[in-house]
């Protein structure tokens, strides 16, 4: 596929807009386009463009093939003070997942603690985007979600976990945050697609081939291989990897009542619902010793101030490379998504009667 | 040094005897006594002999000096229905991190979740075993610590932050479980001695130079270099394991308002007290969907009975190696340690008129 290099810098309101138009004229209600809207915009404007707008042709499928659920609300199933167990009712992910946040959030205030297990739901876009919900509040905020199965388990030959997201987000005194949005994988299946498109090898550690073993040709990942779980191969530390995937998947579709594992099934194929299990989290840092937050700031400043191994990379933590995009964003006025990208959704926008999404003149 | 490979099988019930007596003769309380064997023991009947009885000689050091305090119980300094901060009142850790995660437990029982940090607190042993007390009752159970600098933030060229261990273990219906229990570093350092001592080369991604690049050579890392935290390389996702240690480091020192990072005393200082901080977390999974540890036990059997890469290496989950190390024990009536560690601490305990353990006949 030939690549351009040009780009389209269109204003977040006006990519919000564009989502919310095409979710409604797919079949979803307003309030869940705005739902999507803002998770999606969410993780371009950080710079996670995999989890962004590039995401909206797959719910606007879903919604029309009516394999997820475009209207209603999900239902609390169980309670407790400090937990929730959530049926999604298969709704859109991001619905299911701001629902879940403000519930664990609402907990976290009373309780100290709001751990919110959620079921029969979607994919739902950046982890990170609900540990900031919970951040803006002043509480810690972690999520996790299951996905299909790309991942290979420490010495196996058979993909069966996904690539099962952390997230971790805390807040400081200012604007400033620790922000850590993670797949438990050494990378996304995204960035050995550019090393293959680009003929390039790959470092290792990021994948294997169809016989489960390290590889740094990006061609034998992708034909019967698997992603590798972070650390890469059993010597270098991978079996960590697998265990954080695993503690994910305990905490996301075993301990919700999920698909889970091997069961998840596969990705791009809608032949029956996803029904994925997530773990929303929410902390209050005042139930502890006063000034957290300062603590934090401190901590994070004295990790930026390190001298750094080479003197043109300073030493960064979770969330900066996000606010650097983010200060470019809003320095250009708008997101600078490809063009291929503005083209190929107003194109898909155009067939559902959407009006194309208007870019920064 | 010399090395020999002969090992002494010595009995659990005789391990702990013999730790006991130590701590009580250096002067701690027979109740801390117990503790500390429990969980000293815990650690080697595992397999983990770099956080087992290998830690007496430290623990005595400390309560002969008084840099530790060996009676007293933690004190609760602030509570709510699902969180408790705990002052650990400089007590071995051990101590503390049984109390706490007692008190998580009891939080859990009530309220679903229970998160309890400890400020104030002193090395604990393997963070697996605070796991493995809440699993015993039918609880997920995670604990972390932080720990001293040994370690390299990603493109950083001095140590700031500890090994940082998460542990995470579940309960299934029978007394198999999943039980994680890793540093966010690839290795710990004892592994890098190993190889030094050996005077072979460590695989990728175990440990950096001075100037904190990545090395094959385990006598830089010794000589003023650090430990790389999981992944490696930032090219190889080693940012994501120094994001995992300062989620960790947030958690226990940030929010229990002890020392964190680069403030924690050096390893093997005793020149002020410790202040490391510690989180202990217990889960009810019968809040949530029914029938959690029968899912977790097809989970796991899943992942044990896939076709391996290699068919002498058998897919194993975590727990799985610390399983065959116990049978290994209980096979052979004891614990294998290597004579020269059962001759030194035992010379050890002499000194202060413990008598020496007694190996199986």
């Amino acid at each position: 596929m030939a690549s351009s290099s040009s780009t389209t810098c269109v204003p977040l309101g006006n990519v919000k807009s564009f989502i919310i138009n095409c979710i409604r004229n797919a079949g979803g209600s307003e309030i869940h386009g705005k739902d999507i809207a803002e998770v999606l915009v969410s993780a371009d404007y950080r710079g996670h463009f995999s989890h962004g707008l590039n995401r909206l042709a797959m719910y606007v499928n879903d919604l029309q093939s009516g394999i997820t659920i475009g209207d209603g609300v999900p239902t609390i199933e169980k309670e407790s003070e400090a937990t929730a167990l959530v049926n999604g009712n298969n709704l859109l992910g991001a619905v299911i997942g701001k629902y879940c946040m403000k519930l664990a959030i609402e907990k976290a205030k009373k309780a100290g603690v709001g751990w919110v297990a959620a079921r029969n739901s979607n994919h739902y876009g950046i982890a990170g985007y609900y540990g900031l919900m919970a951040a803006e509040q002043g509480l810690i905020g972690m999520s996790m979600t299951n996905t299909s199965p790309l991942v290979l388990g420490t010495r196996a030959k058979e993909c069966t976990l996904g690539t099962n997201p952390i997230a971790f987000v805390s807040p400081t005194t200012s604007s400033d945050n620790f922000a850590l949005d993670m797949a438990t994988t050494t990378v996304a299946l995204g960035k050995i697609e550019v090393q293959h498109r680009k003929g390039e090898k790959m470092p290792k550690g990021w994948g294997a081939d169809a016989n489960g073993e390290e590889t740094d040709d990006p061609q034998k990942v992708i034909n019967g291989g698997g992603l590798l779980p972070l650390g890469g191969a059993e010597e270098s530390g991978g079996y960590k990897g697998y265990g954080l995937a695993m503690m994910v998947e305990v905490l996301c579709g075993i301990l919700s009542g999920s698909q889970y594992g091997a069961n998840i099934r596969k990705w791009g194929t809608t032949e029956r619902t996803a029904d994925l299990g997530q773990c929303f989290i929410a902390v209050d840092p005042s139930k502890f010793f006063p000034g957290f937050e300062g603590r934090l700031e401190d901590f994070l400043q004295i990790q930026r101030n390190l001298e750094p191994s080479d003197p043109s990379k300073p030493v960064l933590v979770a969330g900066d490379p996000e606010r650097i995009h983010m200060k470019k964003c809003d320095d250009m006025g708008g997101i600078p998504y490809p063009s291929q990208v503005v083209d190929f959704m107003n194109k898909m926008g155009e067939k559902i009667n959407v009006e194309a999404m208007k870019s920064v003149d």
